[in-house]
């Protein structure tokens, strides 16, 4: 196993943690559909605060999930979408939540066989 | 969000954290390819330690996603193999770490933007 690997295992990681609170997924699924503004998200991703919204958009932005285009306008739009790496991950992740759900009686019932 | 998606979700994420280790994707990865015993997957996945592959495998049992078969020989001989839930999840952990192996820099990138 190179460092290479590594690092690929450890951000893997990270990247599944940020997007494994509440409400992250939900807003990716939302913004894979296509572009919103903050307001549209915030009705749209029904019983979010809007300080938990803002954190999930910052957490996604950070990473490169979301893009925030502000446009000099008054008052200023701001909007928000995924870039092509969201796309992509937003994929992979409702692929690791399918396969969970598919498969959540097995594992519960390994568990339990397991003790 | 329903509490059966929040347990999806708490699911989803123990199974990562679990496959996220150093070895749990290298031996699911040769599982993938056939059954294989004890000895032969040590021998395979270079440099692991036996007490490492013991725990390893004992964890990927636990959640499911690999078999054990003990068949009644003298010595006993002791088979591993993937589930079909094992097989599925191969695929997707291994989407993760390919997506995250291909937007890998702009991932780096997008953290060195936001500071």
């Amino acid at each position: 196993m190179g460092s290479e690997q590594a690092t690929v295992d450890a951000v893997a990681y990270e990247i599944f943690h940020g997007v494994s609170g509440k409400w992250a997924l939900p807003v990716m699924n939302l913004l894979g559909e296509g572009t919103l503004r903050f307001n549209e998200l915030h009705a749209a991703a029904e019983g979010i605060s809007h300080k938990m919204l803002t954190q999930t958009l910052r957490g996604l932005e950070r990473d490169g999930v979301v893009r925030r285009l502000v446009h000099p306008t008054v008052p200023p739009r701001v909007d928000y979408s995924l870039t092509e790496a969201g796309q992509a991950l937003r994929g992979t992740i409702n692929g690791l939540c399918g396969w969970t759900r598919r498969y959540l009686e097995q594992i519960e019932a390994a568990r339990t066989r397991f003790g």
